[in-house]
């Protein structure tokens, strides 16, 4: 929890939230126009993804804690670290951050900004990609606070750099960003009436990272016994 | 500010200044000449260029602050932290050592050197992009600075990184690199005739992030009372 | 040696070189599905795998080590810094966590769950490949926990990330991935038949660099009676 | 100048040219076989160099400062930071260590061990380019071991994935590696009679760097005087 007053806190979710959709959708669109390859605009749309994150983090987490994700709010609210309250407004203000950050970018490249996406995104492949993507993503922040809370910024921007392409589903993992890429119909878009099948997938991941975080990384009580048994003879 | 006598300063800023608009100019010409997919290309003028940029701002950086960036010179004078003379000097500096940059360019690359750029870079929505290319880019410096100077260099580079792909106007947010670039008719070159537009877009976007970041990264004054408002009872 | 209970180690092994093959297979499914250039496939296999191998030595590191690799566990046991019971253990983790991340590449990609690759790796010049990178990874690790030991995450994924390219066999050096990767007959895929080739040529590589970093890493006994013969009268 | 024993710091320059060639050289053949893109070819060329290098420079510079490169080690010997004898040394080693590098990546891709390169890389324009690459390498060195010596291996891991593709000769920037180079007719090869052309320009490069880092880097005398003088009055 950082000792910033909310409303800067939810200025801060929004902002972040918002330029982290218009680099997805961006430069899906940018690289969706530049190339017939598929591949290469997948390419041309994670590096940057990976990259602003790292970014966001850095400079927008000492002020809100760089959630961006409702999830991430979700499990930070569980761990009893913001109260529901606060929660609430981080997830509307990372929603209408998000959606801004779709019109922005469809402003930037000319596009009508009111859209709907009519890429079909389902099915129980695509749903237990969105668990696992989550799941990875939220267990990587929770280690990574435990152990090297300095590197987070890079862990997730590293982290979803991979998840876009070993995840079928190219690894959404957040409802917000979700949500506003739901309102674009360009590289980076999901059918609207596919969003409740994303959000449920990524709710179960992030909960399950949850659960194995607070067993994996529970404090060693006795960390000298344990080591020594360990110890060769 | 440095403790370096201001000649060097403005050494480094030429210096630098040039060998980013070397990367791009040069990397730009290189990544044409050996494909046709334009995505590709542009990849291989992104890399660079973000890289090049977190190598001159950790090597120069302590000697001028690595501005590289008119704009960047304006914010720092605005905040006082710079004195106008010297702004004046680094401007100069930048602009001159960024035409030698791609004069440098063409030489290396067996190309006339001097050239006035055709492409047409204007309109309301590649103005937009480099309001957003501009805020994006010095935000991330101010609050970097403010939270993690260390990291300043990763932070520019990785933003660049991402804004060429996410702006319509593959992110300039450089008066000194746009004048540079109009003197090249390659990959990465801007009509000298659209210069007016793009220099007015990057220091609006500049002066926008300035605003924003003098309310959102306010010093909070009773820390402790704020988070035990937030503390779960 | 970490202060982990065994239970949660072996818990660690499994997730992490689960998630490590799950990150190698599913990005090479994806990467296949997407293009037909297979160096932009590899690229696409290339990076994911990099990124996600510094993403989980730094979460579980602090865990159990992470080597997610029995070579790597073997040279640990030969160092005398693993028991035999508990490398026994940590290789049989890595085993099943390595087939599982296969399983759930190929569930999220829609494919038959159990497959057996018949890509062809074999013959002298793929186990001198093996060999070679297998040494590199061995000795980086080693090296860098001599001088570096909070930047082995990064050496690990930045290793990888080249050996990729520069060795003929794609650079598996990990026979826990390399079973994990004969059974998907996908873009990642190994011969079962190829497996012990591969596997012998990965402890080679591995000794061989455990014997070279015990001589070259040695304890310098007299550093100043030595550094002095170099100084300059 | 490191503590190390001199027979060590010899293999560790052999062993790191070596290890460096072997990734310029096998990432060129086996990129060049898998694509008929020559941007995408030199990319996957960049990466793994670059990716080699920051390793290479964090696991050997302890040992020998992690030189890889004759004018790296001809401008340490001019600052007075390395002997005359100790200068040959290094460089015998690291033209050993480099042509050991070619040959085992030709008896990885099964290609003849002895080849002469027949790739023309010669003329005014291709020897300012090296000029330039080598010059702006030595001086992020010198820089870098001024200001942050920690990220030494980073900065020439990003400037040589930048220089890749600014500079019109690809960067070799080191006579040791062009000499390798010379003896594979792959991707990255250069006829062994062009040679002489990169050597000299490469150590222009060099001795300029050092005389401009000799100027610009120059300790500070009297920082507070000189901050005054820049305050805002």
């Amino acid at each position: 929890m950082t000792s910033f007053p909310l409303s800067r806190r939810l200025v801060s979710e929004a902002l972040g939230t918002g330029l982290l959709v218009t680099a997805v959708v961006g430069s899906g669109i940018m690289a969706h126009r530049l190339t017939t390859d598929i591949a290469l605009a997948l390419l041309a749309n994670t590096l940057p993804t990976g990259a602003i994150l790292v970014v966001l983090i850095i400079v927008l987490g000492p002020i809100s804690g760089a959630h961006f994700n409702p999830v991430v709010s979700l499990v930070f609210t569980l761990r009893r670290e913001l109260t529901a309250m606060s929660a609430l407004g981080y997830i509307v203000a990372q929603t209408l951050g998000g959606i801004a950050g779709t019109l922005l970018a469809h402003a930037m490249f000319e596009l009508p900004l009111l859209q709907a996406s009519t890429t079909i995104r389902s099915g129980g492949a695509q749903w237990l990609a969105e668990v696992t993507a989550t799941f990875g993503l939220v267990f990587a922040i929770l280690a990574g606070l435990r152990f090297r809370a300095d590197a987070v910024s890079w862990l997730v921007g590293l982290y979803i750099t991979a998840a876009y392409w070993f995840t079928a589903s190219t690894s959404f993992a957040n409802p917000a960003v979700a949500i506003a890429r739901s309102l674009t119909n360009t590289f980076a878009g999901i059918r609207p009436v596919d969003l409740p099948g994303f959000i449920v997938a990524e709710i179960l991941g992030a909960v399950l990272a949850l659960m194995l975080a607070n067993w994996l990384l529970m404090e060693v009580r006795n960390p000298q016994t344990l080591s020594e048994t360990e110890a060769i003879p």
